[in-house]
């Protein structure tokens, strides 16, 4: 080693040195969990500070055999409602004391990376928040005997748990709020064969405008869209409303397609939003509040949902036998009906 | 080692069993740079695929004391122009092999914690992409010879290099779109006391407006705001247009901040954009195109100030000597001006 990196790297020694400690104090110093006296622990905590000594995780890892890093993995981050969601998976993750490492699925290169990198870091759990990438990426750490949570996406492998927000109280919410609003003939609109999400919600959705008393308001139209974003919903609303037999209320299942579909009913058809087209979105991003917009939406809480996954997987982690073997949990995070302007 | 974990982990010996070459060969094919026959690395990877081996980053790390994680501190995830930078520095990362470990600065947990947490993972360098943290945070890294680049933002500290988008420029393509739209009265709205962006966004334009011939537009208010969000440019918005010397043009230091004068404008003052008020944001984040904004604004290239960041990094990173004793040198990355309907 040279002067620099001694320098550079002040070791769990200097620090016992100058408090005139063990080496092995210092170590329970740093241990939230281990036995020591106050008194000799602010005497490493005060010798550790004057000397601007960090614990190494890297080595205190190696030698427990246990990382302290979880892989996140997202898909991209333009998007409001995930961009919240990482938001709290971070946040949750830190309050545990343990270090989100973040891949982004929306990168080919990234993803293709991820599995090899995330297990060549020893990741303790992994976090998948989106559609994409496909379960066998989930089914590959769980062979490595790494636990594996998803957030609101269907999966039924031991080892891996579930997280998922109340679809079908939010449906049958915004099929009530239809039909109070006078509505007759409905839409969905959301990317069903990419997204259980939207799957999901459609399926709830038509099931809740079923189970209403007859003369009530009609499912007449699904339109499938290829993903969840503002443009899609541009897209969906030019089909919809160009016909003759167009709807008078759209369920989306995002809020960036009800924005889309709200725009293009207002400036391309002279629609009015709630008079002439009532939307309903889901998630409840920044915009769903915005004045022009005042979007009626169900609101996905967010923290519940990191929580409870960050909850479920720390529970694996720590468990000390089969812990990638148990079988797979769901838990369901309720919604909320927010209501606005854009559907009365 | 119980069986369980041998099982879990396969080591580099392993590999070099059943590839019948020595435990060094395997290190040497796993390493970029390393001279090895081609032949034997090809052996050893096939090796490492049909065992199912994982380089072990974090014993490599500990073994050659250089890490390939890099911190990246960024406020917050909901700000789309942040998001699209988070994203394309995450891509420009793991293009060069080195991976992010991400630190929220708007979680005061997290950026306490996330010194103390980066140091102990030893990242090679540091990547300050917000206003937040103080200084003070840099100076910490650069302490410990760790390099630092900051994204908008300014300094002048030895060690840490500063990527910044053509604020002048940008200033100025805004100054002379107002003087063609026939603007007269013109306001700057941002949070001029806590962005560098925002302040020399401000001084720029100033001075863009005084350097034009007598008789064009004139700026006659300035409205700092606590941040760049939506909910300040509607506060902005209400103070500035409820008087009787109402600006008829405003440059905002965000597309968020625009687009709440937008609809502040409209909804609340019943004015026309651009016919009574115009409006000019900064940043091109998706909202900007939608049909009901149309918002002309001066789009930053968040890929070349991801991939110049990572580039002065890596190459202080790569420098044998004095890596954080450099003076600190600046790039500025072009913006580019998006006209579209909100100044005509």
């Amino acid at each position: 080693m040279t002067d620099r990196q001694k320098k550079q790297w002040i070791t769990a020694s200097d620090v016992a040195a100058r408090a005139g400690v063990s080496r092995s104090a210092v170590s329970r110093a740093f241990s939230p969990s281990a036995s020591i006296a106050p008194e000799t622990r602010e005497r490493v905590m005060s010798a550790a500070r004057a000397l601007g000594y960090q614990v190494n995780l890297i080595a205190r890892d190696m030698i427990t055999q246990r990382s302290s890093m979880i892989g996140v993995v997202t898909a991209g981050f333009e998007n409001p409602f995930r961009a919240r969601l990482l938001s709290d998976l971070m946040a949750a993750l830190g309050h545990r004391g343990l270090t989100p490492l973040v891949t982004n699925a929306e990168d080919p290169r990234q993803i293709r990376q991820s599995l090899e990198r995330l297990l060549s870091y020893r990741v303790a759990g992994l976090v998948m928040t989106s559609a994409s990438p496909p379960l066998s990426v989930a089914r590959q750490y769980l062979a490595h005997r790494i636990p594996v949570v998803m957030i609101n996406r269907a999966a039924n492998l031991p080892g891996a748990d579930v997280v998922v927000s109340d679809n079908a109280d939010g449906a049958g919410h915004a099929a009530r709020l239809f039909a109070q609003a006078g509505a007759r003939r409905l839409a969905f609109v959301g990317p069903r064969d990419t997204s259980y999400s939207a799957k999901s919600r459609a399926d709830a959705f038509a099931e809740a405008l079923r189970r209403r008393e007859p003369g009530g308001p009609a499912l007449v139209r699904i339109h499938d869209t290829s993903s969840d974003t503002y443009a899609c919903g541009v897209e969906a609303a030019q089909r919809l409303l160009a016909g003759d037999a167009r709807p008078d209320g759209v369920f989306c299942s995002s809020d960036l397609l009800a924005l889309g579909v709200i725009d293009t009913a207002r400036q391309r058809f002279g629609l009015r939003v709630p008079d002439d087209l009532r939307v309903i979105g889901f998630d409840d991003i920044p915009a769903a509040a915005y004045d022009v917009y005042r979007l009626t939406t169900l609101r996905q809480d967010t923290q519940a949902l990191a929580n409870a996954a960050i909850d479920m997987l720390s529970e694996r982690i720590d468990a000390q036998d089969g812990m990638t073997d148990g079988k797979s949990r769901t838990r369901i995070v309720p919604v909320e009906c927010v209501r606005r302007h854009s559907c009365e």
